[in-house]
């Protein structure tokens, strides 16, 4: 037997007994990862990859939709160019990785690998530019990035990760806030649409927005274990990083203007949220839109006349349909091929036998909610779309639910200490605006704004923290 | 005025007056690249990064269809790991750069930027393999690597540079063996269908193949100045690296074997190879099938009633046939739309104006000859395709004319050294397999053996170098 089924047989711990233990041991035996020798710098292995793949997909058209092209910058950044932005700097230096030595000699500058790419867009754009007819720029760049984490977890946290960055430059404020909620607005789709994941969108607070950035605006998911997750990005530079790097343009009216930058961001992470929101007790359940294998066809007594050939014959129907569709044709026992779709999170599995043969059906499994149906032989192929979206639809519920079912108002914040302890989830709570009472409530309660939703509601006129008045309403979590 | 236009009116080097400068003017007037301020670290920008992804589009659906399943391994490689298979790393060692420094301290281990992956790959089959039923894996991943090197020119040699590179294992040499020359036949399709470069196939020499394996494979391009470039390489590792690995599996009759490894890599040196074969005095000249934009339409007198309105029209026409179509609509003057359109090696540019509307046709100008045709508006859209195979075909032609031309035997020394002297281009020679007679090539000409070709001609009974019996036919060129 080989070492990879050996683990897969051994159960995983249960979800609600130790969730991050379920964590790590559905990233294993999923196969979606694996570790290695250097701290923090995780193995994407085939099928975690594929799942960014489909993420990247959805992603890449939606950007050259809207105008964006991709682009490949250096890996590294000079560390005079690095300083040049300061609380850029101040955000990222502490953790970043260095590069001092290059072709056995010791470099005369030393070379920071990129955390994020911000001062190398700035620095060719300032270049690039000269008139308001080389703008907008809008650029792209799939890649990973290093940020030296002391406590790293897959996907969730490492020190490197996969993701893109979006860095944008234009003429006028308003187009920039425009590209900053635009994207935003994708992202929010990419978990509607794709990852079957509801996203609280809004805005950041000062002390928890991007380094340099005017404006943070965020997607934050809510994971099984009530802890929030946040995941895609999108910044507002303002003129900030266009004075510090000088990229001017001159306007229609000769004036010589700064642009105005936006970047944005999503990464590997949302692989963590997939997992956290959508997984059970049997393993990953993926949703099968970014599902790398959609269906999954189990021959029961497969040695058996005419089940093979049926078998494969669904299979290439199914292809030809665009569906991701898989067969195990291997010699394990159904048992374990079962065990094997369900860990891996195959949103349905079809079963032929011989007696299905001779029925004329076949049968469906949906793996969200083990679900077992005969479908005729003749119709399972064209009942299967309409089936995804159904799953689809299913799994944006549960997880929407769980959102309205675990967000809750503190009116006062004893109320607000008590929720965070005993249920988690999102707390909603008027705030003054007050950097102290953020702090005061991450050092008492580990608990942090999420963000300022979009739609406010108001909830009371003071600030329960210190009794100042309120400017707004603000969501809370304890978060990854 | 912008800057991008303004450096893009200078005329380019003349292509056969300074070959090398041509080349750097092409790469940064063609909007390929930009330089930073790391040297040897450049930027791909879009027009350039959008060559590289129609080349990964090619290669992804050609892997994935011959089972290769694609990951990605961490950038870094403690330097244990890295010093573990000898050959290996006196190979890359001398130009590797290090990471000494993460989160502000001084690291433990230091850590190799990877300047490619096998020993990452293997530590991870390593864990994951122990059984035939576990092979073969066949893995791929696109990533960027860093080397660092002494002199460095745009997409040809970089300090850090784009490819793809496979690692695969194999239960079997002769699987391995299968492996090894199937994706060299993929690589040398991609240069027959989509870049349109012939490319010389066969071994390279123990002096020139790959640091640690046992037999390197390669795809050779001949560029305008003569110069050969070594394009895809794929590598036989037989069970080295798994015997230092520890890369074992129980095969069927249950006993403990090595497993059978190869990898193979292509690289962004293709896109030199692109500029390098088909370019011209007018700029870049890109074959179809790997130009990011196919079809340029230029309106001309473009506020004359209905040319705008047809010119859309056709966009939208060429758009919905899969054509990868753009339209200048902007407020520059046709011929400078025109210089741009050459510059960047568009492939073909569709020219509209009022009296091509009076009369229902169009100007159809083909980049790669500078023909002129009218066509029909009503079949210029289905002529398209047909014209896209055309011009494919006719730069093959001419590419392929040029290796055949510039591929020279030579029979005695003094007739190669005359030829790599006053001609250059590939000569062909007999070897009798020595390296002390490449050495003395190399210093004596500077030309390296290229590859040992899969067809063999016998050109005669003794090496030329120092007259000992000959074993092969070996090409030799100067080289990039």
């Amino acid at each position: 037997m080989s070492k990879g089924n050996d683990k897969l047989v051994k159960e995983i711990t249960a979800r609600d007994e130790d969730f991050a233990q379920w964590y790590t041991d559905v990233c294993k035996k999923a196969e979606l990862m694996d570790y290695t020798n250097a701290k923090g710098f995780i193995i994407y292995r085939p099928y975690g990859y594929a799942i960014w793949e489909n993420i990247q997909e959805f992603l890449n058209h939606e950007f050259k939709k809207t105008g964006h092209q991709n682009v490949y910058f250096p890996l590294v950044i000079p560390e005079s160019l690095f300083m040049k932005e300061a609380e850029h700097v101040e955000g990222f230096a502490p953790e970043t990785a260095i590069v001092t030595i290059g072709g056995k000699e010791v470099l005369s500058e030393r070379l920071i690998i990129r955390p994020t790419s911000e001062v190398l867009f700035c620095d060719h754009y300032s270049k690039i530019v000269s008139s308001y007819r080389d703008l907008p720029k809008k650029y792209n760049q799939w890649c990973s990035v290093v940020r030296w984490e002391k406590t790293t977890r897959p996907f969730l946290r490492g020190s490197e990760f996969l993701w893109q960055e979006g860095h944008t430059i234009h003429a006028t404020e308003e187009e920039a806030r425009e590209e900053v909620l635009g994207m935003l607005e994708i992202y929010k789709r990419l978990g509607s649409e794709v990852l079957a994941i509801p996203f609280v969108t809004g805005k950041k607070t000062e002390k928890e927005k991007f380094a340099g950035a005017m404006e943070t605006y965020t997607t934050e998911a809510l994971m099984h274990d009530n802890k929030a997750l946040q995941s895609g990005t999108t910044h507002y530079f303002g003129t900030g990083f266009a004075e510090a790097f000088n990229i001017t343009f001159q306007d229609k009216d000769k004036v010589l203007k700064p642009v105005h930058q936006t970047s944005w961001g999503a990464s590997t992470r949302l692989i963590g949220a997939i997992i956290m929101v959508h997984g059970d007790d049997s393993g990953l359940v993926l949703p099968p839109y970014v599902a790398p294998t959609q269906v999954l066809i189990v021959p029961i007594q497969q040695q058996k006349d005419g089940v093979l050939e049926k078998s494969r014959e669904l299979l290439a129907s199914l292809e030809s349909k665009g569906i991701r569709a898989s067969i195990d044709d291997s010699d394990k026992s159904p048992g374990w091929k079962f065990a094997e779709a369900e860990m891996k999170g195959i949103p349905i599995r079809i079963e032929i036998g011989p007696r299905d043969l001779e029925q004329n059906h076949c049968v469906v499994v949906t793996r969200y909610n083990h679900e077992k149906t005969l479908i005729s032989l003749d119709e399972v192929v064209s009942k299967i779309p309409s089936l995804f979206e159904k799953i689809h639809n299913a799994m944006y519920q549960v997880a929407l639910d769980n959102v309205k079912n675990n967000t809750r108002p503190a009116l006062t914040y004893d109320e607000f200490k008590e929720i965070i302890d005993q249920k988690g989830g999102y707390v909603k709570m008027m705030w003054c605006g007050d950097q102290a009472c953020e702090d005061k409530i991450k050092e008492e309660t580990s608990a942090t704004s999420r963000c300022i939703p979009f739609e406010q509601e108001h909830l009371g006129d003071i600030c329960p923290v210190c009794g100042k008045k309120a400017k707004m309403e603000v969501y809370f979590a304890k978060a990854y």
